[in-house]
């Protein structure tokens, strides 16, 4: 919600965007830059919100939307940050997005189920802006800290601040030494 | 519940047959005609009722119930139709299916787990007629519908109507490029 | 499911209804012989699906699906009665019912809370036909079977039955001893 | 499970018996006390275990454990204590209990709807053992701790422990000056 | 997240507060601008999330988020709205609210239910700004809609065009009707 | 329970431990055994409660409870055996554990996951005492069963009895044959 919201209400363009964030990285930031150029305000889901401490996903929601505040603070688009939890039913995903956020009229994406979901409930789905996966991609920023090789580069400064402050590489080391609670 | 009835309400014979059914297929008409033969009435549950647009479950289960109906239009057998959604507790899943379903008592099956939970909950538990698993599988014909294969013969008239009716095609071929929402 | 299909699967009308039918009664069984006359199909809703064994909600859904079932033989209807369990979030609750129901474009309701949502959803929403309250309604039912006055005149004869074969009005006067499990 | 088991598992006979216990009283002692020349093993079911912190409700189901489990030490029967979480869902309640409870033949209780459901699930069901409901019971022992009146001598000497220890008149007091969370 | 951050992440000092905001009014906001005085930040939570269209919920978390955002726009407070469902589970709620949060140190809350969980899970608790319950009450406002009184005047102009824009006048008129769905 | 409590509530040296006890065996034995020299009390946890009749969950958590009760009834240890469902929410978990289980203070166990979650909610964590995994394992013991291989000697002979008593061998070679219900 930082920058300065250009439109009356009415008139306002907003699109949807989702992702998990484990964590929120550069090519996150040029998608969303990106669409900040086409929209004037910006809901974003965090998907799985439930999940944490994982080796897949290692960060709590309440950490995400910490990650993700931080990181976009100077960029010029008004944004909604929101947790979506997993539902597992994608019949009635689309309805759960939709009461849990402002009003919106585009969906980016580049997931082809989310794409579906959005497009059967009459939603404009539009291609998320690309970036390099090969570059930017969670799984590979997970298994850098694991590997303790260098990943500070990939996420923007205040993801770091964040993974520091709640010690985000001793727990995604220690929670990968297992699969499940029992 | 086309057909007609045959007996009064108390001297029914009851049973119960459930099915992912996705779609429904030849197979499982083989076998409910078989059934036909055996009991007054038929419970037929759809399980997994929950799960859609998945590559292994595309089909709502409103529109399952849609497919089932249309095929059994012909068939002289009085029929429900319930959706029963996952519980993951086993040991509770009977009395999930009793409180849906009108009484029953016997549970036509071939799954070692089902026959187990019904066994144990005093239920009289019969092996489902059987039908060419090579011949007809919804596997099978989930992966022809992808390949652009014919599985048209495979399935009841009705079924192809409400595979087109839903666009069900294009949304089993959408959904399969990719795992899950996020 | 009883009645022969009058269209074929995509010029059919096909209506939504919903009731809790706490016991369904001759009242709903006027609604859905008016409503017969209107469209091809009907899809009736069993509402607070998972509730049973209390003072206002004694019968499962398992037998309102066989009430229900059995007092509609004789009607020239093509119908589909589906249990809609409570879900308690009202902006998700079309879709909820969307998910497990073939595909329906008009909604039958006097209850302003269902008529809003599926307006707000896109729906088509007509009043239901009126029947009078002040003679059939299940409270005055349940209340009744409770004082030992006579029902039997205000449902249907299978109702009566099922209600019978359930040992319903031993229930119904137990569970009404009491409020709670605990 | 104090006291010394009297037979070999097989032929034990065992009993359920489920409360609140918000707090665990003199009288529920003396119920199970009752039983416990009756039964040789009981199972003690603590009812709506997810609810603490409410004015009806004060204790943890863990906190509910303790005082039970401190209650009966001195008691010469072998007993379990579970927690029981309300599912809502009364037809499948009696396959919720037994999914998590050792097997029990005998329910005792007086309550007119737990009474029908193990009824109708085939069990045995027997009255519980009378105490002064006028003198014992929670709400009124709730009553008291509100009003600073003297409540000790209606609980067992564990209880007033478990109480103090985790400060459960001032959570009580301070609970019930409001409602719910919003 | 309006507002200038003021500290380096590690310094900032977070707390939280939380409202069912149907609607957010002029008292919640004065409540927060106080607030906004003590904090560096401020994680603002919706409470009951999961409810609208009823009488006493009838705006979704999505357009309560849209409220509270257009209403805190001038207002110099980094903050984060932040959707908080029900769960019904007290001794697990805080560590519900904590894990969908970035990490805060004071809870502000009148709620004395609030305050004991807190309390109980170390966090500090301050009473919240005062303000004229009197004159500002969601309850008041839904009141004066209802009757066609002017209400306004009661919250911030971001809020009447939010109401406007979900037409939500002529939602809580409808849904002041009835009580549930069936 | 059995055994003597050594010492008065408050001075009492509790602690945590938890074990998915599919089935109950000797290793598990031998490190109640070995925390029974270290601490007062002991809450052992029944993981994955909810789960039976799978081929790695084979037991309810009901005949878990009495597997362990009857193996532990020789030991000199005051202990509670409570069942806890997995909730999918790691960031939960500790409270969840924690509403229903007395006060305890510290947690064994080996598992990186379970040890990391109580340490981030301050708990005392100790590595369980070590037993030769080579020699006894669940895993292990259900694939002798299954294959007929003699598994008596590596669960205390209660163990054996609970199994036989609620035909546990059949039950797994039967629910072995297939995943899941549909």
């Amino acid at each position: 919600m930082a920058g300065n919201r250009k439109t009356k209400t009415k008139q306002v363009s907003r699109a949807f965007y989702i992702g998990r964030f484990q964590p929120f990285h550069n090519g996150h930031l040029k998608v969303i830059s990106a669409i900040a150029r086409e929209v004037d305000e910006l809901v974003i889901g965090i998907g799985s919100a439930q999940l944490s401490h994982t080796p897949d996903n290692p960060f709590t929601s309440g950490e995400r939307i910490l990650m993700i505040s931080r990181s976009l603070e100077k960029l010029d688009l008004y944004y909604y940050v929101i947790p979506i939890a997993d539902i597992h039913r994608n019949a009635e995903w689309v309805a759960h997005v939709r009461s849990m956020t402002p009003p919106f009229s585009i969906a980016y994406t580049n997931n082809p189920l989310v794409s579906r979901l959005f497009y059967e409930s009459g939603y404009e789905v539009k291609h998320s802006p690309m970036y390099s996966r090969h570059e930017y991609s969670g799984t590979e920023i997970r298994r850098r800290i694991l590997a303790g090789e260098g990943w500070e580069k990939l996420v923007p400064r205040a993801v770091v601040d964040v993974v520091e402050e709640v010690h985000g590489v001793a727990r995604l080391k220690q929670v990968s030494m297992t699969g499940d609670i029992v």
